[in-house]
């Protein structure tokens, strides 16, 4: 079980959207039904990501939905964020847990069993399995499929989000993978119409059967 | 008073030296006379950062030199630095600062008495100021001289550190600046013997006449 609801996770890029739009991307992405955001920021200074940080935790505090910060748990210990997603060549989960303390939420990126189980013992709470399809927005390393998800999902026991080019259209990608729910960068960064880019995402999340046997 | 010795500040760059040179270049200079390191890192992953501070940190410890981190409050919590140190453009000081804790050291980049004013407000102990030189390690805002940096010091009533382009050989431009020490980078990095020049540099900052009138 969760701690939170990890239904529809969307996953920010300010390359696709420029900073500034981002609250409101956001805040139409959560009135579409997203359940959970995460701030990344590659390039931004530490005072940008700061900054930016403290304007989408406006909007999603406003919505109840929790904040996550990638990468840096120093931004997130800035602006008080409810948690920080972590991949492995970030900080290892181990002194983040650490540092965070134990009511934050700590997601970790993995892709493999043996970085899922590391990741459980180490203080995750949740992972992000990918990639499922390869995309422009970060490199991947190797793909996925829904049988390694379910996999990850039963060894490590951690609730996880399938991510990595899922589009509402591709979405029975996740049958019988066990997955807890999807994240998404460009499906709804991308989209002309945030707030029923989510909507969709939600609906085709739904339909795709993850929990059947494979 | 500075509650640590500022002489001879090392900041390390690890495009003038790489990373696996950096431990034995970061001992030989504090043979040398450094007092004080600063562990900067722009392009490393936080995995990579936090690794290399580990690694530093062997170093330091070993001399009862304090080690601080370059902008990265999350890789100075991670491995329990003395320090952070931070410019304009990373996270506010007054927010560093509450988090770091009242006994961690807090460095403030500062080339205005304003900055350097909001810097001793928002909580930090010292200050670097700079530039003196132009550089190649440093994108250069505008260049300071001793009396600027007299003023900063007089009017921040924080120690401080003149940074910027100083080598043993132009380190008279300190002369009346009230500098209690000089932060070096490609001084060290770049020198075929480390040990030696720091040695060379503390010998000519002795001899600045930062303490002269102007």
């Amino acid at each position: 079980m969760s701690r939170v609801d990890l239904t529809l996770y969307l996953v920010t890029d300010s390359d696709l959207c420029p900073p500034e739009k981002m609250p409101e991307v956001v805040d139409k992405a959560i009135r579409g039904g997203v359940t959970l955001v995460q701030l990344r920021e590659k390039t931004a200074s530490s005072r940008e990501f700061y900054q930016r940080a403290l304007a989408i935790k406006e909007v999603t505090s406003d919505h109840h939905v929790p904040l996550i910060i990638n990468d840096r748990l120093d931004i997130a210990l800035a602006v008080d964020a409810d948690g920080l997603h972590i991949g492995q060549e970030d900080l290892p989960a181990s002194v983040a847990r650490r540092i965070l303390g134990p009511d934050k939420l700590l997601g970790v990126s993995a892709s493999t069993v043996e970085e899922a189980v590391a990741a459980a013992r180490d203080g995750a709470d949740h992972l992000g399995v990918g990639a499922l399809f390869p995309t422009d927005t970060k490199e991947v390393d190797h793909l996925v499929d829904a049988s390694t998800i379910r996999r990850i999902r039963q060894q490590s026991g951690l609730p996880l989000v399938g991510i990595g080019g899922i589009k509402a259209n591709n979405m029975g990608v996740l049958r019988g993978s066990l997955a807890d729910g999807v994240a998404v960068v460009s499906a709804i960064m991308c989209a002309y119409d945030p707030e029923s880019a989510a909507r969709q995402l939600v609906e085709a999340y739904r339909k795709a059967g993850v929990n059947d046997e494979i």
